[in-house]
């Protein structure tokens, strides 16, 4: 099967970016856009990007989930913040033996796609991406793009490395994406969190970069912190993060260039940020095993009062 | 002796207010003024109070150390963060049979005195107010004002109430300002620090008012936790706080009105926060005593990192 038919659910800077280098590379790509279809209908989509941006005149995209083709792959490239929409969508974009691949962060997003059209049909890409919508079909790539790619299994367990996994792995690849698969997405997801958790909520919560982060002591020692107890909720649950792994995330991310985390500019821009997935869940998951997570439960409340008080604000539109 | 001779380190919000009272009552008051001297020698003290304010056209100040006529009591009321000025200012200051009282936020601000001249010669005040220094001589009292007067010992054990502790309270008492007396310093810092701990760190680092943190389920509840945590530090000092009083702490912070921080003005104006007194000093009591505190560490890291940059920032010279 040369011709998987994918449909991006979402062209921000997820979906525009992996959707637009799969579209690029000749396979059939569909989109669903809300606000900006008139706009990515008229004019395209663009990438601008540092390793080579590009510009698709003409993109298959669609504002009713109701005109959409049947999709061998629906891809979830929405925030979780944004998943109760998926419960309308997700039956009326699939083909009848579809499958639904979710690009989102976190733990736990995936199970809200798997209530929908049974844990069997999910798989899950983990993106190692920062890239944004800068207007309407406009994507900026400014760094990263591997993306780990894994079966998901409703209890957590390894899903392997199965046939369908290999082939969207392909396709990816042959658009010029970074893929790793992951036989246990469950563990490859706690091992992303270990960096989110810290680095994605101190840079919201002392309004801050990944370099100053790691440059002072006090905040340096509480990430560790944090990073040390989302290992512990993963080791209860048989997913162990190697010291060496920890040890070298910091360490990376003290040399690695200033990083503006996803959620900081999700927080600087108004929208919402993903608290429940990044943060919620791994708390409620630790505290439904007795692990002890009280730094990574503070966070929580810190980030939740921040996202609360958002509502407040301008909120800046998105696609 | 009725004329006890009093020195005011400072005239900020707390040396302005306090020490005005007293030398509005008649009272022999020295003020030590730095940045703030000349205007004060030419302009007097000015107090704006909602309880009513007051002028003194003339008062005594002086700003150098060396021409402070000897007090018997040296009251210490610049903040904790200036402590290591107190080396040069207290023998310089004291008659030789004068005590100090320091009126400091926190945990072990009086250590700082007590190595300079002796535990035996420092009581120690806990101010409940809310006031500023708006300008030169120039104080704004907002609110509040009790003062809890005790005995410093230097290993916790309760002071009682002393000849000289009584005699204080009663110069403070006959100037209108209400005096409550603690047999138990070090369980009063701790009672106190119930409060300071969460509302002065969650203030600053939320951005927001007392009455919003308790608005809120996610800062409430963290509120509460931190509050928990100190009291444990206490208990196993052997200085309970019965649940009640933490109780009723946070059923009365829900319904007073929005408050200000003295960390959340001090931070908003660039100038540095009481952060190792309030956090630092309640962390390492708690660590030492193998009580886990890690929301209070928490804190004590994310505050230290705001301090930290703070020396980055604007800073608004103080009194």
């Amino acid at each position: 099967m040369t011709n998987r038919r994918y449909t991006f659910l979402g062209v921000g800077g997820v979906g525009g970016y992996y959707g637009g280098l799969l579209a690029k590379a000749g396979l059939p790509v569909n989109f669903l856009a809300r606000g900006d279809y008139a706009a990515i209908r008229e004019h395209g989509l663009t990438v601008d990007s540092p390793r080579g941006g590009f510009h698709l005149p003409k993109v298959s995209v669609f504002a009713s989930p109701a005109d959409l083709p049947p999709a061998d792959i629906v891809v979830v490239a929405i925030k979780s913040t944004e998943n109760r929409a998926l419960v309308s969508l997700l039956p009326t974009a699939l083909a009848p033996n579809g499958v639904v691949l979710t690009l989102q962060n976190g733990l736990g997003p995936d199970d809200d796609a798997a209530a929908i059209v049974g844990a069997d049909r999910v798989l899950a890409g983990l993106c190692f991406l920062c890239s944004n919508r800068i207007g309407p079909g406009h994507i900026q790539h400014l760094d990263y793009g591997a993306v780990t790619l894994g079966e998901y299994r409703a209890d957590g367990s390894p899903g392997g490395e199965t046939e369908r996994l290999i082939a969207i792995a392909n396709d990816f690849s042959k658009a010029g994406i970074e893929i790793r698969v992951a036989k246990d997405l469950r563990a490859a997801r706690w091992s992303k969190l270990a960096w989110n958790v810290p680095f994605n909520g101190l840079s919201v919560v002392l309004d801050t970069t990944t370099d100053r982060i790691m440059a002072d002591a006090s905040s340096r020692s509480l990430a560790a912190q944090l990073m040390d107890e989302v290992a512990a909720a993963a080791a209860w649950e048989g997913k162990p993060i190697p010291r060496e792994f920890l040890d070298r995330l910091l360490a990376d991310t003290a040399v690695m260039k200033p990083y503006q985390t996803s959620m900081k500019l999700d927080f600087d821009q108004g929208r919402p940020m993903e608290v429940e997935a990044i943060f919620g869940n791994p708390f409620r998951a630790a505290q439904a095993a007795g692990v002890a997570t009280p730094r990574l439960e503070a966070m929580y409340r810190l980030l939740s009062f921040l996202d609360h008080r958002r509502g407040a604000k301008l909120v800046v539109p998105s696609a």
